[in-house]
């Protein structure tokens, strides 16, 4: 995907991670805030997990080790993209709160922008949407390791932002990290 | 390091890679490029092996497989940075053409430019110089791997430019690249 702007607006960039579990709205979130971005002139760019595991992390399994691995690799990638002047929207589950904290530490030491925002959709929510199906396989015994049911997910005690998208519009979540990122001074 | 520019010109990016040998003047060549660049309102940012290695290729060594791998990994960095409409500047070895080939393949699919200099100022050269002092490491039997003496550096044959700096200025050198960036309409 090609997110080169002419013309925008002079702004600094951002890393904004939004983690949380699968089918949490990560994604969906993410989607629905580029395109406002876009239309306030901001550049956005997305680095979702698919795209960089071809190349980036193409070595890398699930193990603790491999996944803190795996966000620190994508977070170095946000983090050249963010000092560029871009917002990089980053909506990778990130489980551990060592690889999150190792990313916003070398963001803080470079002087670049880092948000967290934990999309705190409740397991129970995200299971009964399964959006990838994964929730039925695991329970069907079929694979193991899913964040949040058979494999961790440590519960981040330092987020911009604490969003249960349970009962909420996509526009209001979407508000909602707006509203952070506004008090930022990023947007 | 950091590289935002507020106000600058409206460009698409690229990604300019130079390859060769330790010592061949890739980073001198880019550091001069990236003022001029900058002079002319260009968004610039540097990939430099020493920051890479940190952590996105930490876990690498020096074999054929991983000296691919390194380039790969870099060149998807460049990618992104590029598709951004910045000018993502690499002056890493990359001594094999499989990876080369690799990365040019992936920004030509996305639309991204890809520009491949070639400074390929001779190893007798390049030993003289002994910028790291690498060359005279590699001859008293202290290190060994060295890309053009004892391990390989295939020559591109299908570089945009190559750069012999021997008895060249650097702002000869650098002349000769913006040469082929403005080809390209890229300055």
């Amino acid at each position: 995907m090609s997110a080169a702007h002419l013309g925008t607006v002079a702004t600094a960039g951002a890393t904004i991670w939004l983690t949380g579990l699968s089918g949490a709205g990560k994604s969906t979130i993410s989607e629905a805030l580029i395109v406002r971005l876009r239309e306030a002139g901001h550049r956005v760019d997305i680095l979702d997990g698919d795209e960089v595991r071809q190349v980036l992390t193409a070595d890398l399994g699930f193990s603790r080790e491999d996944r803190i691995t795996n966000v620190r690799r994508i977070g170095y990638v946000a983090e050249v993209v963010a000092r560029n002047g871009v917002l990089a929207l980053v909506p990778v589950i990130a489980p551990y709160a060592e690889a999150r904290d190792s990313v916003r530490e070398r963001h803080e030491k470079a002087g670049t922008p880092f948000v967290l925002i934990h999309v705190a959709t409740s397991v129970e929510v995200c299971a009964e949407r399964d959006v990838k199906g994964l929730y039925a396989k695991q329970k069907a015994g079929l694979m193991s390791g899913l964040t949040g049911v058979d494999d961790p997910y440590e519960d981040p005690t330092n987020a911009d932002l604490r969003l249960d998208t349970a009962g909420r519009t996509l526009d209001e979540s979407v508000d909602a990290v707006w509203a952070v990122l506004s008090a930022r001074g990023l947007v």
